[in-house]
């Protein structure tokens, strides 16, 4: 049985509030790239704890990836939530791309500081995904317009699961710390507020299990 | 001096599962276009509550539309936060636009159930701009793949405002209840808690205005 954890919409908040300083003073991202549907919520919150005065907001682009269950007639379905473990078997389908005729002088992403942002890194499979993928956009570009300059790439996430994981990201990623996590956690099933169909109990939930782990903190110290 | 409208997450998580129910019945959608920044966050909550048992989520897309208050100097600059009233002079930038190749089946507009999500309709400009862009994308779209099929948009927005409307929404949609907003407000201020630096004293002044409008209503009845 996988434990579940709840996080309210206020504890995501705080999560990123809490990453904003590390991420400016580490990253200076440009440009930000949101992995949606999970991305998008945290990415736009932490987009206004990177504000800084008198500058414009950091634009957001947004990406669509979704986790699908090969299923073993070769059909497809929806994986579940977020936060949920991932299955065996699970493909990223890309639903959304980079727009970036529309970002005046971010319109290639060659020499740039991009942050993407995900809100859960459980198998990695995503978020080796993008970087691959965003990786080929910068080198295309760079072929194709005859840009020089050095990309940096950086993640943001709500949790990583530590768990045995079945994408790797670049090297030098991780050993610059460009991967930024709010919060490593085991292997559980995250509830993240934008699935509950009930938010009070939602809320209750996750303030009972506060409750729980302080006590249990107490008990160990 | 404008009135300050406090929302908390979880009032703008109930205001999307409360419209819920009649977006499906009346729209039935089958895209979803996020307007960010605002409209990242009740469209990911929205899609929650649109999700049918045994279908896959509805896809969101996401655009970047900005506020630019055009300034005497010809220069310009970011308006100010989403709920805030807009100035005069303001014109909208795209910074992000569809992408709409990697949605197999959804890969053109023609025919399809669109609904487009914003936080708030202040003067009705971005969504003018929104609708009239997309629809020029329909058009181009039936006439480069010679496809048929009438594209119906609406729209959600948490809250529309009361006021003067710069820019104008279709006939037949204003007429066919095709727009939609969780909440009609009077020229107000809404701050909602993504742009919050506090989300503690943030909840604090929305949970005291609760108090005195509960007491306003009191007095009044």
């Amino acid at each position: 049985m996988v434990q579940k954890q709840y996080l309210t919409y206020n504890d995501v908040h705080k999560l990123c509030q809490e990453a904003a300083p590390e991420i400016l003073e580490k990253f200076q991202p440009q440009l930000i790239i949101a992995i949606g549907g999970g991305g998008y919520i945290p990415a736009r919150i932490l987009r206004s704890f990177l504000k800084q005065p008198g500058s414009p907001n950091i634009p957001i682009q947004a990406i669509g990836l979704s986790l699908y269950e090969t299923l073993p007639s070769d059909t497809t379905t929806d994986s579940p939530v977020g936060g949920a473990p991932e299955k065996e078997g699970t493909e990223v389908i890309r639903t959304q791309w980079l727009d970036l005729s529309a970002l005046g002088e971010m319109f290639n992403l060659v020499g740039k500081r991009v942050l993407i942002v995900d809100e859960v890194d459980d198998t990695r499979r995503t978020l080796e995904y993008a970087v691959r993928e965003l990786e080929k956009d910068v080198e295309l570009a760079r072929a194709k317009l005859g840009v020089q300059g050095e990309t940096k790439f950086s993640i943001f996430v709500l949790h990583n699961k530590d768990k045995e994981k079945k994408g790797t990201l670049p090297k030098d990623m991780m050993e610059e710390g460009r991967y930024m996590a709010a919060r490593t956690v085991g292997d559980a099933w995250i509830c993240y507020p934008w699935e509950a169909t009930d938010i009070d109990e939602h809320d209750r939930l996750a303030k009972s299990q506060g409750v729980e782990e302080h006590a249990e903190h107490n008990k160990l110290a």
